[in-house]
């Protein structure tokens, strides 16, 4: 079995392992007790601090450890908010941020504050001089992940970093996904991650706050971690991510190089090896590890479960995946193709002939998921130089799929209207507009669904 | 060392370490993913989570991981108060719930909550009618302890979720000290735990909402754990942690009776043993492993000092530990002695040559503890009939230490004045005149601190 899911979250590094089997031992007691037990603990967990503190370049007293990256997302953005509020009670966030950001916009929103959503090019980018115009004197806060976990993409975190200090506006940077790589450059203010996302123990975030912040921790009092996360500190698994981000670190910049070239292959060999893929992501400003690209005709889901018989662990932002049947927020901002959608994100030490293994069974995996659902015949009805399909109450694929069975059977400069009630054929039949260089008209509200204009222009 | 300290934390049960080891293999996966390490991760949450209702005694789908028990209380009355605000702003707890539940008070009052703090006996437990007495038609919520964590007396919980029942107020059970001995008894509304109480790692709360509980979790919303307990699964520790209680829960009832009769041995010889103590808590209705007593003349963190240094690791109440200089609020609700306060809280295995052995060495430690402390002679001014002991700017248990020399120095039926600036005697003069029979008379405004006036009445 190949794990190629790094980005969900890393198997524990073997650094990881010891540290945890070691703090086990001699970390579990509480580090606020003053018996030799609790100064034990205290111990690990201050040389810990120190630790965490050096490989994200900043003091020990700024770093706090949280439960999970989640948590310090929701904590950091909460804490600011309320530190900040008289400043105004306006927030700016990426419109690709990780979910634990957007759910905090949305919880801000909901209390009555205002959030801009930046928004992203088709590679998934922030532009910094876009991103500064949305910075106001009432901002209490801006947010701007490292890099992103659906397509990689690199955003320009110094360059807005930048702006927001000139503007007197503190950054909060989720460096989820990029943290093991090395540290976070730019004048950023607050900064989150995820050890799990790196090798170590599930239950580790780490929220950083700069000196000078103003944070108002909410929730109930409690005396731990500065008062910014509550609860009994998970002092083995602390010393175990640490520990994990220490000897990633070590290796990154050879695993970095060697993984990128891995992850070119596949951004490369694709779209030679599977009609209709669009790759996305930046092709160069991005993670070593990941590389997604979409196939048209295809239904995410039903090609993990491909790929898991074939013996490859992948994920997908399509709007099929089982949890949700809307698309991905990330795909959708970038307003490329969500159907068919793959998410390949190499753990460190991936091997070299996993991925030549990959390009082998992905071609068989997507042309099977597409036989399965090509089956049924749309159904056609003339309407002078205009063809209707009524794809009402089927779902991603299948309006694209019969879009494009039809398309030959209009005259250049006809058109094809489709009926559909899938909130995806809102994104994908744009995309595959723009893939197959066909016009895309429009949508306009129908009798039940919404119609899709297209125009055949060759 | 002998570490009798089980209360704050037990060091990881070799079960727990072994599940732990076992999933960190099996288990470190997104369980929200459909590949094999997803569906793997997923199959040892859900049998956690079976077991952990199973030993609670509740249903699969009641029961949420948190990331501690703190985290556990927090979310349940957060959750209960938002749910229920329509039904009343009025939340009651009792005045010797662990910190997490009073500072959820307090928050809940800052939001313009009203909260009854239901008082307790001079052992520790509140009185069932009393504590019925307090439910309105707007109460909320109402909280109880299981057990209390610094003097070990068992709460009757049973009769005051008969009482929040008939009412229609949903009872929380803080059943951190308790749930490693057995279920908690009654029809509570929610309970909340903590794993590294019963040997579990660090990293893992239990919060169960019963059915019918009206909840409205807070913050962000997040798709884990019913939307409950945001971030990532912990399930390396949370598959841990049920499997230590269900192996403490196997070996409880004679681990009981054997730590029982240990804490029994204390509870009856340390009297006899030391001058001028008080054995606090409830003598029959108590935990097994919890014995705590006070010390009048000493000073809670030098005897714990003391007794590290003969191998003992104990935990205090006393107003003169580090982190605080307040003294236990669970004490000053009891209307105990605080000063020299010492918490024995056996781990399962406990020795009972150890204990033996602490009971050899705690009169030596108590003794050298008085000695340095006992040195300062007081500062006498006479008044008539009275004598004004001046011990302003002086910690506890200086200003008791100085009532007890001077008090033979007025007639019977005259008084002495202790001129305090410290809190704690506040407390500890009234617990002083109760053990010594001697009356005390009040407190009144000083030019400085406060004034506090005893009668000699033999």
């Amino acid at each position: 079995m190949s794990y190629f899911d790094a980005a969900s979250a890393a198997p524990l590094h073997p650094v990881a392992r010891q540290a945890l089997l070691a703090s086990l031992d001699d970390g579990w007691a509480d580090p606020a007790r003053l018996h030799r037990e609790g100064r034990k603990a205290r111990l690990l967990l201050d040389a810990a601090r120190e630790a965490a503190a050096e490989a994200v370049g900043c003091r020990a007293d700024e770093v706090v450890f949280t439960a999970s990256g989640t948590r310090a997302v929701h904590t950091g953005v909460a804490g600011v908010l309320a530190g900040r509020r008289r400043v105004g009670r306006h927030l700016i966030v990426s419109a690709v941020e990780h979910s634990s950001v957007l759910h905090s916009a949305e919880a801000f929103e909901a209390e009555g504050g205002e959030v801009t959503r930046v928004a992203v090019n088709r590679a998934g980018a922030v532009d910094p001089s876009a991103y500064a115009a949305a910075l106001r004197p009432d901002s209490a806060l801006a947010c701007l992940q490292s890099a992103n976990h659906e397509v990689g993409t690199v955003q320009p975190v110094a360059e807005v970093a930048g702006a927001c200090r000139a503007a007197g506006v503190p950054l909060l940077v989720d460096a989820a996904q990029s943290l093991g790589w090395g540290p976070v450059g730019g004048d950023w203010s607050l900064l989150a991650a995820s050890a799990h996302k790196w090798g170590g123990p599930p239950g580790v975030g780490l929220l950083v706050v700069r000196k000078g912040v103003r944070f108002a921790a909410q929730g109930p009092v409690d005396e731990r971690e500065s008062g910014r996360a509550p609860g009994f500190e998970n002092i083995p698994a602390v010393v175990a991510a640490v520990a994990s981000l220490r000897a990633v670190r070590a290796e990154a910049a050879q695993e970095a190089a060697r993984l990128r070239e891995l992850t070119e292959r596949i951004r490369a060999r694709v779209p030679r090896l599977v009609p209709d893929v669009e790759v996305v992501g930046d092709p160069e400003r991005r993670l070593p590890g990941i590389v997604t690209f979409s196939c048209l005709y295809a239904d995410g889901e039903a090609l993990l479960h491909e790929l898991d018989r074939a013996g490859f662990s992948v994920s997908s932002g399509s709007s099929c995946t089982s949890s949700t049947l809307t698309p991905s927020h990330v795909l959708k901002a970038m307003g490329v193709l969500s159907e068919g959608n793959v998410r390949v994100s190499l753990p460190p030490g991936a091997a070299e002939e996993d991925v030549e293994r990959f390009l082998d069974v992905l071609p068989a995996a997507v042309a099977g998921v597409r036989e399965k659902l090509g089956a049924p015949a749309p159904a056609v009805r003339a309407r002078s130089e205009e063809l209707v399909v009524d794809s009402l109450g089927k779902r991603c694929p299948i309006p694209v799929i019969e879009l494009a069975k039809v398309i030959g059977e209009v005259p250049v400069g006809g058109t094809v209207r489709v009926l559909s009630d899938d909130e995806a054929a809102r994104l994908d039949i744009p995309a595959w507009c723009q893939m197959r260089g066909q016009e895309y008209v429009g949508e306009e509200p129908a009798e039940q669904g919404t119609a899709y204009l297209v125009r055949r222009t060759g």
